[in-house]
């Protein structure tokens, strides 16, 4: 048995050896060129340092889109364009302060205003806490023990999953519609574990969604090992009130842009080929893993092409999305102007899992034909890292595309240390590796170029 | 064709998946265990913070033979004992200082005595520089361009090679054996460009082997940004002397010991199990990556076993083995007692590359059909990063008990971000991902229990 499997196997390799040696080649040299001369890493430095954080609507998103346009013209693309997007205009305010009462004394707490969320009233909200680990708690809590209270959501990311994506989806619900879910049952605030792997005094935001049917309440995240000590400190002191203040409010949404350069395809310039990530960035950080390195990788596929004077055979397009975070602004812009236009977007790529060392492609394909053309080019990526390509999304900026037809594919790179940093101050340029940043984007360049020479069926 | 090739891995498949099934179930409570309750990162921060550097024959490095001798204990070790060992005893002795003349003022340079080197003469040694990008260039240049001078060897990491340690291999050559050859040029210094994969500030040392019919020179090595600044400024002025001072001295081996703690195998006592880190380190650091996370996820599989009630059916001793860094004195201890004891070391693992995210296994096999055996395994790993088992060698402290028929395998983490911290003072606890570390250990319980319960052919 061993043998024929073996056998097999041999001739399978065989086959696909032959017809993607030249392939092969081709890619060692983008390796090369993108391991020895890649701008990424100082292109991520400017991002990071020179323009800072870029949440949509502010000071620091306009300098990205000027910033990002300028490395994009760098890198050599045909042309760069701004597309007009209306997005999200959320803004902090003064910083937040939260603390809760033990005994005589008030013990400060690190927390964060989630984003979207209202302004407490002046002078904050000071209440009794309860706490719920998950969401079925609440409901069965009811109206009777919620009602004046300030809910804690004080649900972990579960560690035994290996892919911590899976983890954000599984245990997020608590800042994702924890605070319309409090509302429903008469809370007066909430307090979101923060969405993190590891146990730090860094609070993490990110967007809620609240039900406009419901009373909208303020909401903040705490730090994970804040959270901690508050559910001990809740067993002893079950009545200890908690007080916090957030300054926040929500604007009319503002005009910005998605920030696009193109490399026209000289065979079948219709046929479009998107490569992105997102511009803002929360206002906690510089925004390095999320998403600075998806546009600076996007950028760096320009220029690689260009440094190797490799002419595509179809449109390669680099976008910029804004207003990723808390709106979805650029993505339906985007989206809205390729329906207009009639245009025939055949592929599309998104990095938006922060710029660690690759590991494999999540796949939304039109059809199981190009799913399967896909799959056969994975050998060629086994030397770079990536050993896996499997059936999935793109990504919420590329998300929309999908009713045209087009096939997605997200970047998955590894996610052990993501959580730690998303949405945190310390997403900063110090976090990201050169050597990860780099070898990511020579994957994603070596599959962007085999669609642009061959097409999907 | 496609057909058939997808027939024949579905049935090879299915093949596999029942065999392994409730392999696979065991392995999942090892992950849930570990990522769940390690003590491997707590173990580290003492390691790095409590202890620090602990270069063999130093206080630090008795610290740590006691420290670990402790976790082990705490792990729910059988038997916890010391395996003496005489180690090398280097010491680095007042910090090194180094400048350029550069016109009438001198420019200092960022350098750090390579391991195991002779000090300079009081007062340094200061002489006109000759640089050289690889060792055929020193021999080229010969005698007559040689002499008197100080040889700069500048000899680039390459970052064309995916897998860092081959870099590290190829181009590692100026701090092994430059401060050698140089000698037999007459030269009167050497100074090695760092062997790092980023550009910055910090000096790596690491150990280099004199020729013992030549004379010892002094050497340094100089951190990446000053090895540039240097080659660049040396084309505009090929006749700048430059100074150096060290004060390291050898002083003869001192005894020093190997920590090893046993879980008894129940049913196949005398076959013997090792897994090991190194305890040493070089003193700049905290030692973290090279090799604290060895260490602490060897102490780990011991944890994770006791723990979950699993009895091992063959022994497994964790080892933590002394002067890996400078000498080799505790490999050489435990091979020399494994010899005289008869002992039946039937597979022995080694974590000696960083605690980063898990990727691959390199396996020494005894002979064709322990590399299979081992390969069958595989897909048991997928779900945990790692998708390869090569062929290779297991590390430089289990090394020697390849002569005894011992079947050897490397623990292969990625290695992207190694390189930029390895013998610096970066390579500190901080740089350290808990989650990376528990799932690289995850992976090495995983397959020392198979061959726990299976044994190997």
């Amino acid at each position: 048995m061993n043998k024929i499997i073996l056998f097999t196997a041999f001739i399978f390799c065989t086959f696909f050896a032959k017809a993607q040696q030249q392939d092969s080649v081709q890619i060692r040299k983008i390796a090369n060129e993108i391991l020895r001369n890649s701008n990424a890493y100082s292109n991520l430095r400017v991002l990071c340092k020179d323009v800072g954080p870029r949440l949509s609507g502010s000071e620091g998103a306009h300098k990205a889109v000027l910033a990002t346009a300028q490395m994009l013209r760098n890198a050599g693309a045909d042309t760069v364009y701004l597309q007009p997007a209306m997005v999200t205009h959320w803004e902090r305010g003064k910083p937040e302060r939260a603390y809760a009462q033990v005994g005589k004394s008030n013990r400060s707490l690190k927390v964060t205003a989630i984003g979207n969320t209202v302004a407490t009233k002046a002078g904050g909200v000071t209440a009794q806490v309860v706490e719920v680990r998950n969401m079925e708690e609440l409901v069965k809590l009811g109206k009777k023990n919620v009602a004046g209270r300030i809910v804690f959501f004080n649900i972990k990311m579960d560690p035994t999953f290996i892919r911590t994506f899976e983890a954000y989806g599984a245990n997020g619900a608590g800042r994702r519609k924890g605070p319309a879910e409090a509302a429903r049952y008469g809370a007066v605030g909430v307090i979101v574990r923060s969405l993190a792997s590891n146990v730090d005094d860094h609070p993490h935001t990110g967007a809620t969604v609240y039900n406009d049917s419901l009373p909208k309440l303020s909401a903040v995240a705490i730090s994970t090992a804040d959270a901690e000590w508050l559910s001990k400190e809740l067993k002893h002191q079950p009545n200890m009130k908690v007080s916090y203040e957030t300054h926040c409010k929500m604007y009319p949404d503002v005009l910005s842009y998605n920030v696009i350069g193109e490399k026209i395809g000289t065979v079948y310039p219709g046929e479009i080929i998107t490569v992105g990530g997102h511009l803002d960035s929360w206002d906690l950080a510089e925004g390095a893993h999320d998403d600075g390195t998806g546009c600076v990788q996007s950028i760096e596929v320009i220029r690689a092409f260009t440094a190797l004077g490799l002419q595509p055979k179809r449109t390669i397009r680099a976008v910029m999305f804004m207003n990723e975070e808390n709106g979805g602004g650029g993505a339906k812009a985007y989206f809205d102007s390729a329906k207009t236009k009639h245009e025939n977007h055949i592929f599309a790529m998104e990095s938006d899992a922060g710029g660690f060392t690759p590991r494999s492609f999540s796949i939304g394909a039109k059809g199981e034909t190009q799913f399967k053309k896909l799959q056969s080019w994975l050998p060629l990526f086994y030397d770079y890292g990536i050993y896996e390509m499997h059936k999935g999304g793109g990504g919420s900026d590329i998300g929309p595309l999908a009713v045209l037809g087009t096939t997605l594919v997200g970047v998955e790179p590894d996610s052990q240390r993501y959580f730690d940093l998303h949405h945190a101050e310390t997403d900063v340029f110090e976090a990201v590796s050169k050597r990860e940043l780099d070898l990511s984007t020579v994957n994603m360049t070596a599959l962007l170029w085999l669609v642009c020479e061959y097409g999907l069926p």
